[in-house]
C-alpha cells in the first residue's frame, strides 16, 4: 500500500506518473529498451529532451530570450558555477534567509567579493528581511535569493527590487508549485528532486545576456553555455529523471498548469496552516506573511511528544514528517504531488493526536 | 520485443535488473514508496547506499584504505575536480588517448601544471602509447590515464610503472569488465551509464591519504573528502541511479563476480573481432594488443555500404551501432550487459551482409 509521503526530497511524485513510468520501464515506445538504456544522441532521447523544454517553457511561460537545460551536480554545484558564470565585476549580493542561502554566499566567497546584505539568522531564519534598491550594491553582477527555505518552512513572498542588477533565483523546493514572471529574473535554478522528478537532475533558466560573462578558468562543465548550446546534450545528461520530468510536466499541463496547481497549493497549505493556528498543541513559528505553501515545520510543546507523533503518524502511514535535524519537531512537505487528501489525512490524524494526548 | 542495444552509453542494462526494478517501481520493499520519492535521509534508502558500497568493495577487491563515493555531476566533473583534490605540488602528468583523456587534460591545465607526456593522437588514438618511470615527472601530483577509450576502442592492457606518483584512471567504459589490482591506483573514477546503472551517478574509489591535498578553494560539492566522509549523503545523492547499480551489483555477484563477467567479456569480444579479422568486408583498424573489449569500431570499405548496414542491421533489431561522429563507420559497444547473443546475432548479420553485398 502506498503512503503519504512528507519528505522534503526526493518527495513523492503523482502516482499517476509512476504507473506510466512503469509500464514502459522495460520497453519505452516500441523502441525496444529502457529509457535508463538510451544513447543520448538517439532520436527517441532527444525527443525527451525536447518534450521536456518545450513545456517547461510553456508551464512558466519561460521568455524566448532564456535559455533552458537539464543537467547534472545538483543545485549545491550551481552555488560554484553562479559566481563563476556571471563574473563582470567579480561582486555579487546575497540575502541569507536559510542554510543552504549561506552556503551559497559562503561558496560564491571563494571566488569573489560576495556580500551577505541582509541575512534573517538573527531569529533562527523564522522570517524573510525587506530587500530595498538602496541595500543592492548597484556593481553587484547579481543578487541571490532562495525563494523558498526548505529546512525552516520560509518563501520570499515579493520580488525584490534590484534595478539593474540581475536576481537569481534558487528555486529548488518551490519551482511550479505557483505562477511568477520568469522575466523578472536573471537567472532560476532548482534541483529536480522535489517539484520535478527524481535526483539528479538540476534545471537552470538563464537570460541569455547572462551567458557572456563567464570568468576565463571557469570549469567547461560548470559553464552554463556549455550546456545551454549543447540543448542539455554536450555530455551523458541526467536521462531518466529528465525522462520522469518531462512526464511530471505533461501531467501538469493536463491539470491545467501552474494556475490550477497553485491554487491547489494554497488549499493545501491554509488547511495544514489555520490547523496547527487554532491547535492548543501544535505551532509553527514562522513569521505568518512569510509562510512557505511548500514546507510547513511544526512542533508539539516537548520533545517526548514530537517523537510519539512520529512513531504513531509512520504507523498510520503518514511518513516522513521528522523535521530537519537543524531545527527538530516535525515538517510537513507538501509539495505539488502531494494529495489534497494526503494533507486532510494528516490533519485528521493531528486533530486526533491533540485529543488523545492533551 | 527487446532490441539487442550496442550503444556505446546510456546502454543496455541485465534484463533481469530492469525487471526487478520494474516490480518494485511504485512501492519498494513495502515501504509505501519508490526509490524515486525517498528521502536520502531514510533509513530504507541508507540500506540501499550501504549495500552498493559494500557490494562494490566484495566485486572490486576495493582495500580498506580506499573510499567509495557515488555522486553526481558525470566523470567530466572530475576533471576539474582532479587536480583540486590532489594538488601538492601543482603538477601533473596526462596521457592523451582519445578525445575524454584530452577533455581531462585540457581542465587541468586551467588549474595547474598539467603536462601531456604521451599521447596516440599523431595515428588518429589507435594504440596505447608504452609508459615508462622515466617519462613521468617524479613531483608530478598524478599520473592521468583513461583505460578504455570509448570512441576509438583502445584499452590500457597494462598498468603503466610510476614509482611513487599515483595513478589516477577514468575507468568510465571498463570498471567492473574484468579483474584489477585496485591497490596500484590512486583514483579510480567511472560515469555509471555504462556498465554500473543509469546516467546520473559517477563512482568514485580514493586511497584515503589523497584525500588531504585539496586546494584551500577547491568548492565543496567538489571535493571528494565531502562526499567519503558523508558517505556519498552529503546533499541529495543521484538515488535512483545508484539504487539500479546495487541491483547490477547484486546481478554480477550472482553471476560469479568480475572473474566470470570478464571470462564471458572475452569470449565476446574475441567472437566479434575474429569474425572482422577473417572478413573481407569488414575491418578495424586498433593495433591488436591495445583493443578495447567493451568497445569494437569497425568499417566496410565504403559510406554507402556502411549507412546500408547500420539501416538493415537496424530493421533486424541490432541498435544504436553507429559509430562515433569523430570515427564514423559502426562501433559494438559490448559491455557487460550486453548477452553473448546478442554478439552472435550481431556476427551472424555481418556474416549475412557480407555475403549478400559483395
Amino acid at each position: 500500500m502506498r503512503v503519504y509521503n512528507f519528505s522534503a526530497g526526493p518527495s513523492t511524485l503523482p502516482l499517476e506518473v509512476l504507473e506510466k513510468v512503469q509500464k514502459k520501464l522495460i520497453n519505452y515506445e516500441n523502441s525496444g529498451m529502457s529509457v535508463m538504456e538510451m544513447s543520448h544522441r538517439s532520436k527517441e532521447y532527444e525527443a525527451i529532451n525536447t518534450e521536456a523544454e518545450v513545456l517547461l517553457r510553456e508551464l512558466m511561460n519561460i521568455p524566448k530570450n532564456y535559455e533552458v537545460a537539464f543537467i547534472q551536480g545538483g543545485a549545491s554545484l550551481q552555488f560554484e558555477a553562479l559566481p563563476l558564470n556571471i563574473n563582470k565585476n567579480g561582486k555579487a549580493d546575497y540575502v541569507v534567509t536559510g542554510i543552504w542561502a549561506e552556503k551559497a554566499y559562503k561558496e560564491a566567497k571563494k571566488f569573489i567579493d560576495a556580500k551577505e546584505i541582509a541575512s534573517s539568522k538573527d531569529k533562527s531564519f523564522n522570517y524573510i528581511p525587506k530587500i530595498t534598491k538602496s541595500m543592492i550594491r548597484s556593481d553587484a553582477d547579481y543578487l541571490h535569493i532562495c525563494q523558498n527555505n526548505t529546512i525552516v518552512g520560509t518563501r520570499f513572498n515579493y520580488i525584490p527590487e534590484a534595478g539593474n542588477v540581475p536576481i537569481v533565483n534558487d528555486l529548488s523546493s518551490c519551482i511550479l508549485s505557483e505562477e511568477m514572471d520568469v522575466s523578472k529574473y536573471g537567472v532560476l535554478y532548482a534541483g529536480a528532486q522535489k517539484n520535478i522528478g527524481p535526483a539528479g537532475m538540476t534545471l537552470i533558466i538563464v537570460r541569455n545576456d547572462l551567458l557572456d560573462s563567464t570568468h576565463a578558468n571557469c570549469p567547461t562543465i560548470l559553464k552554463w553555455k556549455t550546456h545551454t548550446e549543447a540543448k542539455s546534450l554536450y555530455h551523458t545528461p541526467p536521462s531518466f529523471p529528465t525522462y520522469v520530468a518531462m512526464e511530471v510536466f505533461r501531467y501538469l499541463k493536463k491539470l491545467g498548469g501552474i494556475k490550477v496547481m497553485q491554487k491547489i497549493n494554497e488549499d493545501k497549505a491554509k488547511m495544514l496552516y489555520d490547523f496547527i493556528d487554532n491547535s492548543k498543541m501544535f505551532s509553527n513559528n514562522i513569521v505568518k506573511e512569510d509562510r512557505s505553501i511548500m514546507n510547513i515545520p511544526f512542533v508539539t510543546p516537548c520533545e517526548e511528544l514530537n517523537e510519539k507523533f512520529l512513531k504513531e503518524a509512520k504507523a498510520a502511514g503518514l511518513t516522513t514528517l521528522k523535521g530537519h535535524k537543524l531545527v527538530g519537531g516535525m515538517r510537513a512537505s507538501i509539495y505539488n504531488a502531494m494529495p489534497t487528501e494526503g494533507v486532510k489525512a494528516l490533519v485528521d490524524f493531528m486533530k486526533k493526536f491533540e485529543k488523545e494526548n492533551k
